[in-house]
């Protein structure tokens, strides 16, 4: 039981808000003797920082992250202990007055209403929790993750935005433009759309898809330890998520079963298959094929162009939502997607090996 | 850390296979003096038991549910005593043989050869643990889920077949067509396509729709306790599903801030949403709104068209399988998915009450 | 977060009151590919059988334990398929009218007050969920974790009988005498002893001793996951247990530091311990030394000798508890204790597999 | 599942090293609402603190906590917000150099050994995350878990050093000398024996006693969500401590039923008990009686005199043990187990209240 904690064997608790002094995270359960690179970590963390782009929000944050736990230093690098690895990093650019107006009054689409009520105080600042700045954890635990998955690939990508389809699918490419599109065509037509957005005081949705290759064959369990399972809860968990599917996912469900049907051929290491309908798993556990996750983001909240809504003494008002904000927050989701699928693949290796010494 | 586990504060653990002699589960954390009704949870087993319309598997099993404990009688009925509830299920209608000929091959879109590549060994006799007969635990479960879920009414339906959508939402019919249609229209031409189906041999994907209404504000936690994050692993935990949304969902990425933002106006009784595109959940947390999910089948992966797959040898074949199967799973995951939200819920109003007193 | 449920990676959920149509339990985590034998698990659950002497319940329960799940065929005996493995056993000496007469009265030392208090409302038939009958579900899940745990040896036996020690520690005689002794002279003196006590309407209270040796070293965690402190816990969740020592426990707090350090030296398969006062376990860690825990187990509650009381409405009564009891708990509770040895073991072998791989 | 979690819902996470730069933890589930004084928890700390007088470690730490998250100011103090309350506390004075010489050789008693076994590598400064230096952040999270416990009044003592017992138990006393002993000419006597031991090289044990008063009746669960069974862990997981104990402990197992049976009479409030030989615990949940817990703590490992060990290599070696040690560490326990005491009762309210709704 926990409400800020991720993962099972591989486990991630997450702490603080977008303006206290810090954020950070413990990361229990990371075997002994896996090698860190903080440049690793730190290249993670830059690909989510805020202001790589104008596309993104200027609140300018390093986002440096110091590991203060569970490492030792060996040659000139880090090395796992066994003992929990903490993750902290400084907030540097609050701005408390920005966020003044809005104390009092709900934003639409916001958390601010459901916060309120449900603990009967708030932390306006910022969010408070609900701020997507916690996302920047996620990636630091997400880059430890990755060191503990030998093998393993994983790539995200934006694949939509605004309703606009990336057709590509070239991962090579997405640390090259501003939006990790697969596909240098959507990139530049993001562009144009996104401007537009931003300049008419609106906001887009996206879609993220995350991959990750190299995953042997045996990962995940039957019912409520599945994989996929996990994946759903993970990416569901991050902010503004409001749709997960794995492999074909919904358009699955329009095929017939023959078609549908991942077929297998004998392969020189054992079964492969001719297809990836499924995503990667099969029965809750993972098939050796590519793990394939997509996940729908809705359009930032935080938006200029004047909604109704209503304040906590229950007075109708119109609520517009200026500041820095991101007018696309799928765009920083993708590394975090990326950091939950490492997060979520970290904890079932050790879950799998745990039940059956594999 | 469990695998066969679902929840928190409300945790319903399963047993079984298909072809053991029973089935069964372990509810744990229900409140104590929770009048239920023999009668109310057999009635949910009823719509979920196989062999209800020619739509379904022909495997008879009166699915007759006994309550061996966490209970007591109380004037005709029973009240649950703050224990363990256990639910067993005998299973009736085994037919080992059925299965005999697949013991060696890995049937397509199955979980056969993950199974087997993970524990080495795999219960081939009905699918064992990976048969959706454990289903039929957690609409019990649901059931008894309902009865503390005080005020909120859950009600589900299939809203597409085979990529043909239902129009209507009239979740008063649902019970009254072979496929839990809100729409009547949609359930006759379901009737056509599924026959068609079936007599070629093949098999549909199918939407389900759950719907919970009366809610109170407040149930869900910010980050990895968030209402629609368990939402999401909850029913992405249901057999064959390949991708859950809440709310718009995947529509929602295609919307822009503005129309994405539902709208809030003050109420006699607190503010109200103008619409609902959010699903009922704002920052992880419920906000009075219905709560709106959905969740995509796959076609059911047992054809008896023949698919290209290989023995547990490594040798080439082709499998058809043959046997008593649903041509559409997605029908009889309606009353599944209404559990798991019922579930869902149950655990949230717990959690929300122990941390916060209400 | 669980109140019937107990470990982590190898868990076990326990169900049924002492009065209903069964008790069970569900172990799951169990690796695949591991051999029970059903002859076995029969054979512990005899030992723990009441009945067996003049010294324990004449309560007479065949306590026939069946495999339900989470097993397949193999040759002459079962093999684990790595899905939940439920255990039932049948009540079958149940004898309602024996308890009615406490219905409404809290008898002193038991659970009756604290249980009504809680819940509102309590299952008298019995001691319902409080009975001792639950721990049968223990020893049967504790066979299971025995054949996990291949090259370990767990043995436990009465050590101390109303304030009476037993000198010896011969563990080969503690099942050929009524009391588990591992000391034959001890048992006779207990035997009249316990003969004086029940004749006297009076009840004694126990020592229990379970030594496991052939615990590789490595095994638990510094902090929250410690060997000791899950032993701690798995020992004092029996009925009656008030107290839990590791190695020389209590003593070791009159002891010097260089009294209770134990030295090592250099064997031929690493470090050895000169003595072992830890008891096998150092910073939560299992040294590779023999693992020695004790627990105190009080004299039973139900006596015929009358005890001042209230009743459920306030009213002051006298209570003294005549039916079928055991005059000394701690007798049976050897094989208990024994059984949650191997639970924590199998647990805490898993989680350590799970994080180091080893 | 977790290494350096405890609790459920009240759940604390700690991380750090004694020779890095922080140590910290996490508070989640806390209620939101409650009123933190950082001077409450600050004082906690300092009777922890080390180097209070000549018995403890003369490590020079401030021990200065910083909450830097969950909190909200409110007046003059501090308000939870219910999201995770992160608690920093900076390494002051660590010393790497004074632990050089054990970097190779495992000392008896500690976990030197078994941690190089388990991890394959182990952090020598200061112990790494086996030392005491931990229990400060216990400190801290036990002091908001006070907060949340209203009516409830917490107290411990030194009740025995080296075997000599204190008679004493007036808790008023227990800050006004330096070993929190409830007897004054206890204090007197063990302040003589632990200079000679101190000076002769050696180390004494001790045992800690810990009262809560005021606690209701019905926190607890019947079975492995006992009250008991967590105090028991709780305690367990403290440093150095090797057997734990509830109301009479292993003292109720020399004693008769008739003498152990806590007499109940009609109270104007309900039942009240004559006697608490339970120590406010029967069948797991608490009795409205004060819960009374007692706990075993070793005599120091790290002591002058040599004694016989190997290193790492598997050479055979003396080691004796310089620095900076607290010749009887139960003295700081004091503290740690009444925070640890109160971290178990506000898990159990929270735990309670969210089952029941009380």
């Amino acid at each position: 039981m926990s409400y800020n904690t991720f993962g099972q064997l591989f486990r991630v608790t997450t702490f603080g808000e977008s303006h206290g002094p810090m954020i950070g995270g413990v990361v229990d359960g990371c075997p002994p003797g896996i090698r860190l690179s903080l440049a690793a970590i730190q290249a993670e963390m830059d690909r989510r920082r805020p202001g790589r782009s104008r596309h993104t929000t200027q609140r300018r944050e390093p986002d440096a992250v110091r590991v203060v736990s569970g490492v030792m230093e060996e040659g000139d690098g880090l090395v796992t202990t066994g003992t929990p690895i903490a993750l902290v990093i400084e907030n540097v650019d609050q701005r408390s007055k920005d966020y003044s107006n809005i104390a009092d009054r709900y934003r639409p689409g916001h958390a601010d209403y459901t916060y309120d009520a449900k603990y009967g105080l708030r932390d306006y600042r910022g969010g408070g929790r609900s701020s997507a700045r916690e996302t920047a954890v996620r990636v630091a635990a997400g880059a430890v993750a990755r060191e503990v998955l030998s093998g393993v690939t994983i790539r995200g990508a934006l694949v939509e935005m605004g309703g606009d389809r990336a057709e590509g699918r070239d991962f090579s490419i997405v640390d090259d433009n501003d939006f990790f599109a697969p596909d240098a065509a959507a990139a530049a037509r993001w562009a144009d759309r996104l401007d537009a957005a931003r300049k008419a005081g609106s906001s887009l949705g996206a879609v993220v898809e995350v991959v990750a290759e190299g995953v042997p064959v045996g990962w995940g369990a039957p019912l409520y330890g599945k994989l996929d399972q996990d994946l759903a809860s993970a990416m569901m968990s991050i902010n503004a998520v409001k749709g997960v599917e794995i492999g074909d996912g919904f358009a699955a469900a329009r095929l017939t079963g023959e078609e549908n049907a991942d077929e297998m051929r004998a392969g020189p290491d054992g079964p492969v298959f001719v297809s990836n309908h499924a995503g990667g798993v099969l029965g809750g556990i993972s098939s050796g094929a590519p793990v394939v996750v997509r996940f729908a983001v809705k359009p930032t909240s935080s938006i200029r162009t004047p909604r109704r809504s209503v304040t906590r003494g229950g007075e109708e008002v119109d609520v517009s939502t200026t500041g820095r904000h991101d007018p696309c927050v799928g765009i920083r989701a993708v590394p975090v997607g990326e950091a939950m699928m490492a997060i979520v693949l970290a904890d079932h290796f050790l879950r799998h090996r745990g039940q059956t010494g594999c």
